[in-house]
Parts: structure tokens; sequence; C-alpha cells
């Protein structure tokens, strides 16, 4: 079965799922936002691209993006960002402050949200906010090869309304001076980073560097092997909050969810994959799309942790 | 240069490394072990095993075993292990009691303290003591293909002793209804299993079946491909206690570490690796060999996540 | 209206109350008395002592033994001991784990249940387990002037048998090195000290030393009248677990509560109280008998807080 | 010895304490001030004041006035203020965020920071900040029978510009729904009450009302008796914060203290109690403010917790 048959089919047995989880409930944008949607694209390293159901629809990919801020901030600070922020898996939902309060304002990792906050704060070293957002989109689109990308404001906007809890972690943060710029300044960039909107397409593209030793397109070396290698392993570890473990031990592969029901995925040297259903279980990872992960995983055949069958 | 000649050069650098970390305290036949010491062998998926340094010494292989004893539970008690113990990362200490209380007395993983004594509990099911422990022996001397494995009996007495801390975990567990056998029972196999005495060499040899789908020596299938992945996704996310993502992030392989200093690690599809040396980091896993792990995967370019260069 | 006439309205309205809360379920002898009883006895620091209902009905005084428990201790090891105990309400139930944790093994205070067990390794500095228990028991029968005050073999030998938390708890203190004895015989001096059964009337005659200046009878110093000062300020702050700050909110004297439904208060150069009601709260307070002793201090106007009138 | 004799011996005695603790550092409005001072005075309910050291001296009151803004919350909002406060010892410092995790968004108790920004939440309901601000002023002017009481502004500028904590801290109450204002609103009303400017004389007057049946001056009834009797029972369950055990056991009156050096007490049915130094100890609670308290104790005898005799 070539692959587009085999997301083909799997986009059919994902319309078949009856329970779908909800989506997220905090901003309108994302409240609304239909449970029957599901989309599924992959971006060989080698091949043409494949894809299914709404793959060219658009959505909030959220905390996928935390990805793309961590690689341009690593780019940039270097391994001097790792004072600010660790890289152990946290045990805690996404938007959690106890850990903060035991280790001195020094989240556990980048893919969670206080982690994230301080990223955008390195993000901001040297820029203005609607800088370093530009900076960041514009970041994306070279991954993506897709200049159409852009930001929903709307999203940002209610966010930044809404996110008391985001504020609560920055603002603990700036106590324990772990952050640099002002509170607001820094919400703002990471509120407009998490507010990309795009396709699984778009996604899928944008997240092939992961799987091609640092390379977005043929021949645009973004970061280098080594340093897509440690993407990955903090993907892993900690890409799905305190379901990481849960999404290592079914799918096997790196990956990054986010609330808008987005989840990309990696397989090193030889795919990425993007899946999107808006519909969240309870620890804000989309039902469906990691379903879909599980089913094209098991397809494929594709994991990072063994073979299916023994050598010779 | 070949694998031997790979290893015989990290057995020189380490022998050369200042801060070789403390042995183990709290029992004395760990505590006295010379931490100048260290091994380090290879047994390839396809290939002659390779072993550099004190690879023929025995050593305690302690919380190593988590990962054999694991695997015959789960041959056991299938998927229903899964609703004892969780498959999540701590972000705590090997010893942790804390987490216990907030979930029931169901443990995060079944690779730390509080997780291998519930799987303790499960190979006592139907066995007498004695009989749970042979079995575990027979079982392990099966995966290295060598019958003369032993357990310390001196190191388990002495665990028995001093094991206050996990005594505690037993009865605070029992507490909550999550051991069915009596506490010293379980506590007694759980000893036991932790002073197996094996060599590099060994101890490679036994997890091979990790890196070959499944398979000890070439054709003896102890699990299928999928539970060595599972157990593979298991050892990468909560292999190290709380310094789990550091060594995926450094290393970039499932690996299980004990504080009789012993690492194993495991390159899917490749190889299994044992690497030993009794001086210990402030998390309990082995200064140097955790550095030797280090050097290999840089000198072989293996990491299960990406290639080292961009295909074509 | 007198004292006693107080009493016996008190009792006929605590017989009405419908909701009275459910026995403590882990040990039989407990699990199994009626709910429906009540018992209330006063005795004044001048003036008759004066009870209701079943006041001469023995029951399992439990955790409120810690008062008589520490007292002696205190008598014994001097301000030494608080190197060993915390005296800081603990924020968490009665048999929580959690904190010793992050403190080391020092328990918040002395009437939380790790903090009695090592008051019950105190007692036993220079004794045997039995001649400790002995010793306890003698010092209550001076305290209430009662030698026929004993304890309750039979609960004591089901707290031991079920008593898998408090072995938790013992076991941690002992790995962090804060028990000199063996864990087994501290627990057994613990156990014996919790399942000394007596009377409301015994158990106000025992407590009222802590009312009269640490006189017990008319003219037996037991304690300094610094030291009751200190026992009662530590019972306000801490003597009904997580509820010690509601207790005093809403009674206003110190207390000390026990799961066999038994209650002892003290108001200061006036009396001392005990109330019983085996029916207890979520928290492990009894229903009925914390309802009494509102009533009680809303009849008298006992309270350590304030006037109810201003002066002059 | 008279009162003002026993003020002007102990005035003294502190004059000599070396080991004196810090003043506050965040804001240097507090950092600036010396840690030489010390005033003390007495407001008895019957009988003249009493005064020693810079008694007249003003000072930050700081969280002392959290007690004044919950008497007037409670007065406005009744006992429906507790759906949203508890009342219960925290266990944490003064800036904990970690508990209010766990209990979603409800504060321990109101005279620690996440409280007693629920409490100006409460005052400011149907007014505008400056409205709140000015009546708890007015409040505390009535109290103390004295119109000089003020507001230092730039205390109050210089903790909004420093107070991320408390930012962050009443952001999480407001995710969780535990506000009913804007955030910034609030804050502004607690950092104004917190910077109340007054001397250890008008403090002891002001908190006369707590000692005296709830009234203030000879014939003002401020708060009922029994309300005057819960306020104490919550200054000494939980006045110091983590160290309110240790007040209480020490000293034995309800206190509350502020990072400003200042400690109110109340001995009921006797006097009120204002001491004053600015160095602080590891808790954020006078040093030499609370040996004065221990000392007046000692002389006086003044104590909830029992008398120093023996009847007849």
């Amino acid at each position: 079965m070539t692959l587009a048959a085999t997301l083909a089919r799997i986009a059919a047995d994902m319309g078949r799922v009856a329970e779908r989880g909800r989506p997220a409930a905090y901003i309108p944008e994302l409240a609304k936002v239909d449970t029957a949607r599901f989309g599924i694209a992959v971006s060989p390293v080698s091949g043409e691209e494949a894809a299914a159901g709404d793959a060219d629809v658009p959505f909030s990919i959220q905390s996928v993006c935390k990805v793309f801020m961590l690689t341009l901030a690593l780019e940039r600070a270097g391994e001097a960002l790792w004072r600010r922020v660790g890289r152990e898996p946290s045990g805690d939902p996404f938007n959690s402050i106890v850990q903060l309060e035991h280790e001195k304002g020094v989240p556990r990792n980048p893919l969670i949200n206080a982690g994230a906050i301080v990223v955008a704060d390195i993000l901001l070293a040297g820029r203005t906010p609607e800088g370093a957002i530009l900076e960041l989109l514009a970041f994306v689109r070279r991954l993506a090869g897709d200049e159409t990308i852009g930001c929903d404001a709307r999203v940002a906007a209610s966010e930044a309304r809404t996110g008391a809890r985001n504020r609560a972690l920055a603002n603990f943060m700036a106590a324990e001076g772990n952050l640099r710029h002002p509170v607001e300044d820094v919400l703002h960039v990471y509120f407009h980073c998490c507010a990309l909107s795009m396709t699984c397409r778009q996604l899928a593209a944008a997240g092939r560097y992961l799987a091609a030793a640092g390379y977005a397109g043929a021949s645009d070396p973004v970061v280098t092997p080594e340093r897509a290698r440690a993407l990955n392993a903090l993907m892993l570890t900690c890409g799905h909050y305190d379901a990481s473990g849960e999404f290592a031990f079914r799918v096997g592969v790196p990956g990054k969810s986010g609330v808008g029901g987005g989840i990309l995925g990696v397989v090193p040297g030889v795919a990425s994959i993007a899946a999107w259903s808006p519909g969240l279980d309870s620890k804000g990872n989309s039902v469906v799309a990691s379903q879909a992960f599980e089913a094209l995983a098991r397809e494929t055949g594709w994991s990072v942790f063994g073979p299916l069958a023994p050598p010779g």
C-alpha cells in the first residue's frame, strides 16, 4: 500500500471514531472548531509528501510552536539557554506552577508553558516584541517553504485576555529573576507564537528538518544534525506533558502536541508527520490525532525503538 | 576503527577521568568497590561482541535488574500489569515516596524503586519467594546464555538490613492495597533481584534481546518485537530517574542505570551495551559509565534520534 | 444552669443529630462501635466534675494519647526533643508522608502520627517495649487518679496487623536516621499507647493538669505551668491535623482528637473536657463530639480568645 | 514594676541584642531602615497605655494590615467570605503558590499573601480602587482614634514595581475564578493597604478592639465579641506564616507580623501590643520584635494558654 493510500485509510478510520474529546474551551476561537475535523500529512525525507482528510485546513498550532521557538532560540543563545531551562520531563500538567517554586523559577523543560515563556524571553533579546514575532514567523515560513503561513491575531488577543495562568507563570519567573524583559512583552511574543495558523501539510513540511539531519528542503541546513537529535530527544521525553511516556510507549516517535488539536511527529531519517483533530483528552492532547499516530506507526512499522523482525 | 579498538580507546580515556563520583554508601559491599574500576562491553545484533577494561569483573547490577524483572512480569501478567504501575517519567529521585501519596499507591513507572517493588509482587504470584528469585535468575541466565550468573546473598542481606526507605515504599503501597503478598516477602524478592552479580560482558549479552527485536541468542524469541520496543521506550523515558531526560539528550539511546555503577544501553536493531564504574553522581547514576556512553555514541554515531547526515 | 444540667442538655441535643459520620473502618474493634454513642465529661480546676450521656463507657482514645506521650517524653528528654520533631501545624492529613520527604525525616509536630512515632522512640530509651508501655500506662493512671485504666490488646494487635501506613512512616524516618530503636519495637509501643481504653470521665480527669497549671489532682505537680502552656499551644495549633484551624476558629480552646471518636479539650485555668462519639468526618475528627464542643463553648462562653463583653 | 517600667527595661535589653536580622531587601524604602530601631507600645483594655523606645517612629506595617483588611471584609461579606478563603495554617512561606494549585485557587487562610489578595478583591466590591483604599484607611484611623495615619505612596509604588510574585499569585487565582475584579486593581488595593505607615503606639491602639471584645475606644463597638474571638483564633494559628506554631509556643498570644518588622499581639481581655524592629529572620518575621514579645510575656505572665500557678 502506498503512503497516500495508508493515510487515506487512516483518515477514513478516524472519521468513524465516536469518542473524539472536547476542543479547548478557554478561548472562543478554539472552542468552536468542529471535532469532526481530521487531517494528516507526511513529509518524507526522500520521496513525495502525502496527505489525507482536512490536511489543507488551517488550525491553531499552539504549543507545537514551542519546537520552532526552541530551535530558533538555541541557534541564538546556544547551550547557554540550558542555564535557564531544564531538560527533564515534568510529571505535571502543561501549565503547572508547582515545580517552579521548588526549582527557583527554572522550568523543567522548554516544551511546557513556563519553559516556552523563558524561550520567548530569549527570542526578545535585542528585538521589539513585533520584531521577535516576525522573525519567528519568517523562520517557520522558511522551514515550511511557504510564505503564506500567518498568525491569527484574534487567537493571540483572546489568549492575552484569558491567559491569567500563563501570566502567573511569567510573573513568578520574573520574581525569581528568570525573565529579562517586561512580563507583558514576553507574554505578547509567547501568545503570538502560539497563535500561528498552519495546515497539516504546512506543519509536516515545517518539521521535516527534524527528520532530515537538520536540513529544510533539499539544501537548507537549518541546524546541525546533532541539534536535530537533541530536539528530537526533548520532544520524545517532554513533548506531551505528563502523557509523554504514554506517547513514547504507544507510538514510539518524538512528538509535540498543542491544545489546538495538532501533533507534530518525527521519524528520524524517514519523515515528519502532522495530524490534527480538535478534540482533546484530559491531559490536553488530541484524542483522534493520537490514535492516527498509533495507526500510522502500526501500518508503517515506524518507531525509534527497534525493528519488527530480527536481523538475518 | 574496529569496535574493539573504539572500546579500548574509551577504556583508556575513562581511566584518566579525575572526578569519578562516589560509590553508593549505604551498604558495605557497594561502598568498598574501587572507583578506579571501569568496564565496557558491546553485544551487537550482528557480528562479534567486543569489550574493554574490567569487562569481566562482576558487579552488583542493582536497578538494572528492573528491566529484566519487568520483562518477565509482563510475560506473566500481560498488559494488566499497567493497572498497577504507570508509565510516565517521575521527575523525582529513585526512592521518592511523595508521588505515591498523590496517586494512591500507584507508582509512576516500573523502573523506579516503588514500581519495581510492585513488579516483584507480580513475580511472586503463585510462587514462594525463593521460587520467584530462582525463576528470575534462570531468566537472566537464559538471556545472557550464561549459567554462571549468580546472586550475591551478602548484598541482598545488607539491603534487607538497611533498606528502610524501600520498606517504607512497600508498606505505603500495601496500605493503599497495591501489594498482594506480605511486605517482607515482596522485599525479599526485590532485594535479591537487585543483588544479581554480573560482568559487563554478561550484562550486554543479557540485554541484547532489547536490540534484537526480542530475540536472545540467534533463535530464542524472548518477547515480541512490539514488547521489545515498549521496554526500550520505558527505558528511554524513565531509565535514569530524574536524569532520564539528560541521558536521552546527551546519549540518545534507551538506558537503565543502577547504584552499583552499571548502565545497560540499547541501540535498537544494532547492539546492546553495558558499562560500569562504581562512582555515582548526586542522582545515583555512574559518573564514568555515563561519560563512556557519551563517548561511544559520539564515536559510533549511535542514537535513536536521527542520522548524522542528510540523505542523498 | 449548672454545669451538670448544661451537659445533660447537650447530650440530649447530640442524641438528635442525624448526620453522625462513620466510625474508623480500618480495624474491626473501631468499625463496630455504634455511632449513636455520645458521652461528655468536664473536670473543673475548682469544683465538681460533671458528666452526661455515655460518659462511663470506655472507648479507644487513639491519637488523644499523643498528648500524654508527649508530656512524658518531654519530662524525660527535655527541650532536646525538639531537635527531632517540629512544632508547626502540618497542613496535611494525620498520616501523610509527603512532608517527611521534604524535611529529611523530621515530622512537623508531635501530634501527627509521624511525630508521635518519634515520641514513642524517645519513650523507649533505656526500656523494653513492654516497660515503655507500662510506664505510659502508669503515667495516665496517675494523671486520672484511676488505676483501672487499661490498654485494649486486641485493638493494638489489629493496628499492628493493619498499620502499613504507620509502618511506612516509621521506616521512612528510620531511613533518615530519626529513630533510635528497631522499627517494630517503636511501632509496638506506638500501637499500644494508641490502644488505651478510657471513659470520658477518666479522660477529662487525666487531662485536667493541662488546665491546672500542670497539677494533677490537688497537689501532684506533673509538669511546670510553663510546660502546660506549651502543651496547650501545641494542641491548639496542631491538635486536629489539617482541621486544627477550624477547631480553633469554631471552639476556641486547645484540643486533641483521635480516630476512636474522642476529643480532649482544655480551658486553661478553668477545666478539662472530654467528649466522645465514634462517627468521624473526612478528616478523621468526631462529628458529634466536635459539635458538642461548639455547643459547650457557646453555653459557657469558654474560649481562650477573649471575653464576650467589654470590661467595665 | 509598672508596665511602663517593664517596657523601658525591655527596650533597653533589646538595644543590646547583637543578631538583629536583615531588613526586607526587595524594596528600597524597607531595605534602608536602620535595624538598630526598636519600639514597643501596649494599649491595655483598662488602664493607661505605655510605650518605650522608638514607639513614635512610623514604619510600614505591611502584612499586619491583613488583620484590619480581614476585619473590614468580614463586616461586609460576612461568613460568605469563607467560601473563597480557608482558615487553616498553611505550612508554607508567606508568598507560596504551591498550595493554590492543589486547592483550585482557594488560599489556605486570609493572613497569607494569596488570602489577603482575595480579601482585597472583596474590599473592592462596589468601589473604585481609590475608594476601597480610603475606606480601609478611614477604618484603621477609627480603630486607632488617630486621623493622622497615612499610606506611604512610595512604598506602594515600589511594591507595584517589584511585586511580581504577588502578581503571580493574583493571576493564578484569577485563572481559577477566585477574583472578581481586574488583577491590577486588586493588587493596587493590596499594595496600598500594606503600605500603611504607623507607629507602635498607633498600631497598639488600632488593635485594641481585638483584646476588648470588639470595642474600639471606650464605646465604639467595631465587631461583635464573637468575631473578635474568631480573628484572634486566626491570628494565633496563621499569623506568622510557617512560624505560627513557634510564636504560639514561645509567646502564647495571637499575633500578626509584617515584613516591615512590626508585630501586633493581642492578650484577649487584657491588652493589645505592638513591637517593631526592622531586621527579619529567614521566615520574614522580626527578630528583635519577636524577642521583645517573649520577654514581655515572661515578665507579665500574659498568655492564652493557662495560669502560672494552680488555683487555691
